[in-house]
């Protein structure tokens, strides 16, 4: 099991990390670039893979024996203890849209398990960091959960209804959607950020890898919150391509009792 | 018809009045606050009523003799040559839910055409201001929208698939929807703002309310876009309940071809 707390050095260096990122990423914000189709047709930006490239150099010079897992430049040393888990651009395509929902994604995995997340908005300047031991802050300030009571009083966010990939998913996201006081779609990551912060109960995708959701775990956990697959199983590396984020037990349990089966 | 180019004064002035409203919504964001429940069951918060309060005053302190067609406080003088239209807070569930993507919306109507539009984003202090003969700004520059060439290299924005009426139009909406590159849910009435700067093609919404609409479509139109029904008609103070904006003729034409019959 991973320590409880983690290391102060980790959250400077997380914020070093976001720093360098958030200064790439913003130069190529809403100008005209090249979208590349990779192998699973999602789109990628040069400004993903500059930033990818920035964090990493980063990461090497300073924690050489750390493990790195991202989405652009691939995965070196995963048998580290800890690895660090990127998504320079979660939520690509609100970025070529020019909508700054889209977010910079950074975990620190301890033996699988992650510890400390950061989502930072480069364009708005907001940054949402969790780790285990410390809670969590926006742009430095802490922030918790707020506990709404249960669904008939929740609001949930998913990015889109057609990014659930099996019929089972789809409908069980729809029954969910039928229970909640407020459904609403295109949040990507940037709603994570919002349960944080208290303003939203609910965080539902699917069809995620690991670098998508290792960063939103952390900071949902240390704001008060419950972030698990639709199982309600802990979300590691390899807990497989769910997530369910709640702001408190009292919508988590419903929307598992619901999203379980189609896990 | 209305003269062609509006009166510089018209533009000073609603810039005042968005200045006034602006400062009113960002009290208010992201704070707990109470919701009431008006008749047709959309939410309205405090925010919006006070700063509907605050925009009226000022309209009828400067112009009393202007009509004035506002969500939150109804209309006056809907004979006079000028009206006022008015949404203080265009996406609401958007301001609910702490995401910065709703608007504070405010339209010219010269004889009940709109050709002065305001969208201010009052926590991101991004305005996008069109007024026919005059061009549209963000934030004072200058911008315009982009010709993509066609539907399949499109960028749509709608904000959630259940928002449209009848089966008739979801299924119209599904069947653009498959032919466009990019489409995206949740944008409320921000979309426009990115027709405008050149990064979004096609904006679709039904249901609508003259305050829903009327502002957006000068933004587009000085912009180099097409703003109409989905029928193709010109947006008036009466043309229904229905929006099309469209960075330019090359996706609206096959637009109109698809959702027409459902107008």
């Amino acid at each position: 099991m991973p320590d409880e707390t983690v290391a102060e050095e980790f959250i400077g260096f997380a914020n070093e990390l976001a720093d360098a990122a958030r200064d790439v990423v913003a130069r190529y914000f809403r100008t005209p670039f090249d979208v590349i189709a990779k192998q699973d047709e999602s789109p990628v930006t040069i400004a993903d893979r500059e930033a990818e490239s920035v964090i990493r150099a980063l990461i090497e010079d300073r924690y050489p024996d750390h493990g790195i897992y991202g989405e652009e430049h691939g995965q070196v040393r995963l048998d580290a203890r800890y690895v660090w888990v990127l998504d320079p651009i979660d939520g690509t395509r609100a970025f070529i849209a020019g909508m700054p929902v889209f977010g910079t994604l950074i975990a620190l995995a301890d033996r699988g398990v992650p510890v400390l997340g950061v989502l930072d908005q480069p364009i708005l300047k907001e940054r949402w960091l969790g780790a285990l031991g410390h809670g969590t802050t926006f742009n430095g300030n802490p922030v918790g959960t707020r506990d709404c009571g249960g669904l008939d009083r929740a609001r949930l966010y998913t990015t889109a209804p057609d990014l659930f990939n099996t019929e089972a998913r789809r409908d069980a996201f729809y029954q969910l959607y039928g229970q909640v006081d407020l459904p609403r779609y295109g949040g990507d990551c940037y709603s994570t950020g919002l349960i944080a912060s208290g303003c939203v109960d609910l965080h539902v995708e699917c069809g995620l890898k690991p670098y998508d959701y290792m960063a939103l775990a952390p900071i949902i956990r240390a704001a008060g919150g419950v972030a698990t697959t639709w199982s309600g199983d802990p979300l590691t590396l390899t807990s497989g391509d769910t997530f369910l984020g709640a702001a408190a037990e009292s919508v988590h349990a419903p929307a598992v009792a619901i999203l379980g089966a189609a896990g």
